[in-house]
């Protein structure tokens, strides 16, 4: 079973926005074994929606359009549809009293002729109520595909996905299975991982691929397994992992099965009931809001001291103004010192510290551009680790948090 | 100019990541004139590669590629281009010593057989030198169009956009002008603006477009005039902006250049030499982040305290815990005590300070589910201000972001 996924905007096509609601969708089929074909961003424009839905006909089974809906989209987008399915917008009575009821009851607002207009849907196509938003999805079936329209806002999206689709999909069609396997590894470059498991990936299964993700520092390795018969794939998969990590033992950090490293280090802390805070510099408070992403991080995740300033390490942080002369604000020295003042001010188990320059120019003392020091303070004692991240800015910042996050990861897995 | 931008690989189609390069470069052909008709995510498989190649051939002007090149991919991507193109690939030396350089002199590591292979390219493309990574950039151009494939790794990629495509481009093909207005208004949802502006909007010229990109609690409108003569199309924007201004002044709070908010803020608090620090619970450390990722931001950006448990709250901020107990740690009260604390700590003019629940369950203290209170403290007072955002987290956690900095924005604003 097949799906495109088709996003309408301009703002996509200028670089406006980032389109993020294709990962999301794409990855929800995945978990049903529904193969995303394609992803498309067009513009909207009526003759370039038409076009696309015709090379998309009977290609695939499924697509999926995220936006040009909304109440003052709605015109080009439904039209369209109307044109395409030789179709007439009449007025759906329930959505228009969900509109009613949200425009008025809750946002307390009059409702105007634009609102009312979001109740008009294709005659024939199936409502996907939207609880958490006036415009509604639909879902239209010619031929040998169904067309599914959905708002561009991404939690109307989301819920529409969670609540509608998935479960009409999995109801309606037989699909095979898609397993993955994500496998981290750290400390050797692509080529080199490569190299070392030559033999072992060709000796995969057909049905079995392993893709590299390579990103600067650490290689991500991913096992895809599709087939109708799933425990025959979860054996498969176990026992390939078995045998990679008889071969490359050494550089093998852990795995993700769909989890963020954050997810992962989150869960870690909760069982064993540990604790973690941060003091930031250069990385700038990214790594306590990438911990606090995470539902349920309260029960672990203390806060952090953002000193992003000089002056905010020795006013907040403690930290001797001595010790910054003498080895400069950006030294191991200060990064030491960070870690253990913010456990000790926020009485955690695990501390991280970071303090580095992350350019685009010199910053507060003479640090080399892209120089970061990391701290981690344990129970028992602080690790510190120097890098250089090079440029751009955005690269340090997010080395340097990724980083941060292994080396908690590696300590904390000790104990698991 | 017409460009259709091609990402290569499974890993998006999976959701396993986001797309962010087609964004960049979309971004970077609009400012010279060049649009984007399509963007176009497919999966590494050859077959997939040649189709896509086949159906965009004199379609658009430029095809530009990203993913399916690095050490371990080149093979696939290599050697389609070399079928589509009956080319064959030959060892480019300027790119071999540059690979050899990097690997042996920069990264100290023994050179292996596939680092060596990145420097085999087809023999009749332009070779777009990458001095951030191994894998080059290729310029083939076949009748009407140019292909170029560029490495998926987002700052090598930009690299090779910023410093060998977009000065090629420029210096070898006319393109129009295409410029780029956005009004940012919060208060009224789409539809009340659009009913507000109607006559307006129908009056519009030919030349000139208008979208509309609603968020929760504001929207943005993006004005784009497209045309050959610049100074023609910049005098109709500034005249298009001053007769919006005139009907809907009352909800206008400023434009975006092609700015986010976080660097207009930035440079208006440098501007006026002012400083600014948080103190974050909901949030967990997320406007620090932002307020950080400007360059520059150690100008103006002090620090931050990500107190996400209470006791960090007593215990950095030094918040009353007879406060909390006879308020609520969510409450109107100690966000203002949070707000004055920091601001006081790191001797800033403004502090923002954020305290609510992101959910999905109940945390610390009874609050509602998307209860979050914001208190900004200014020079003169403090200001709070009680949300409720609803569900889900990510969209608690992101409202509360921006509507603090919107918050921010309204008051330095007064003083520009």
């Amino acid at each position: 079973m097949k799906a495109t996924i088709v996003t309408i905007g301009d703002e996509i096509l200028i670089g406006q926005i980032v389109d993020t609601n294709s990962a999301f969708i794409s990855k929800s089929l995945d978990k049903i074994g529904v193969e995303t074909h394609e992803m498309l961003s067009i513009s909207d424009d009526k003759q370039h929606i038409l076009d696309t839905f015709k090379k998309l006909q009977n290609k695939v089974d499924l697509v999926i359009i995220t936006g040009g809906l909304g109440p003052t989209k709605d015109d080009v987008t439904k039209k369209t549809f109307c044109d395409y399915f030789d179709d007439e917008l009449v007025v759906n009575p329930q959505v228009l009293a969900h509109v009613t009821e949200l425009i008025e009851g809750f946002y307390k607002r009059p409702i105007t002729q634009m609102n009312k207009d979001q109740a008009l849907v294709p005659s024939r196509c199936t409502v996907l109520h939207n609880q958490v938003g006036t415009a509604p999805g639909m879902w239209i079936k010619k031929e040998n595909t169904v067309f599914i329209s959905l708002p561009g806002v991404p939690y109307e999206m989301k819920y529409l996905v969670e609540h509608e689709i998935i479960p009409k999909v999995v109801k309606e069609y037989k699909r095979p299975y898609i397993l993955h396997k994500t496998i981290l590894t750290y400390g050797q470059g692509e080529s080199m991982v490569a190299e070392r498991i030559e033999h072992w990936e060709d000796a995969l299964p057909e049905f079995v691929k392993l893709a590299y993700l390579p990103s600067p520092g650490r290689v991500r390795l991913r096992l895809t397994a599709r087939g109708l018969n799933k425990e025959l794939l979860e054996q498969e998969i176990d026992k390939q992992v078995i045998l990679l990590d008889a071969i490359i033992n050494d550089i093998i950090v852990g795995y993700e099965e769909d989890q963020t490293i954050e997810v992962v280090i989150g869960s870690m802390l909760k069982k064993q009931k540990l604790s973690i805070a941060t003091a930031e510099s250069c990385t700038g408070g990214s790594i306590a809001s990438l911990l606090a992403s995470v539902p349920g991080a309260s029960g672990y995740f203390k806060g952090s001291v953002v000193s992003y300033a000089t002056q905010t390490k020795i006013d907040v942080l403690s930290i001797p103004s001595a010790l910054i002369e003498e080895f400069s604000v950006v030294s191991a020295q200060v990064a030491e010192a960070m870690a253990l003042s913010v456990k000790n001010l926020m009485k955690t188990d695990y501390a991280i510290a970071t303090t580095g320059n992350a350019g685009p120019s010199k910053g507060d003392g003479d640090a080399e551009i892209g120089a970061v020091f990391i701290a981690l303070a344990t129970p028992t004692g602080v690790l510190v680790e120097e890098f250089n991240f090079g440029q751009p800015r955005e690269k340090v910042i997010d080395r340097a948090v990724y980083k941060s996050l292994e080396m908690l990861q590696k300590e904390i897995i000790k104990f698991v």
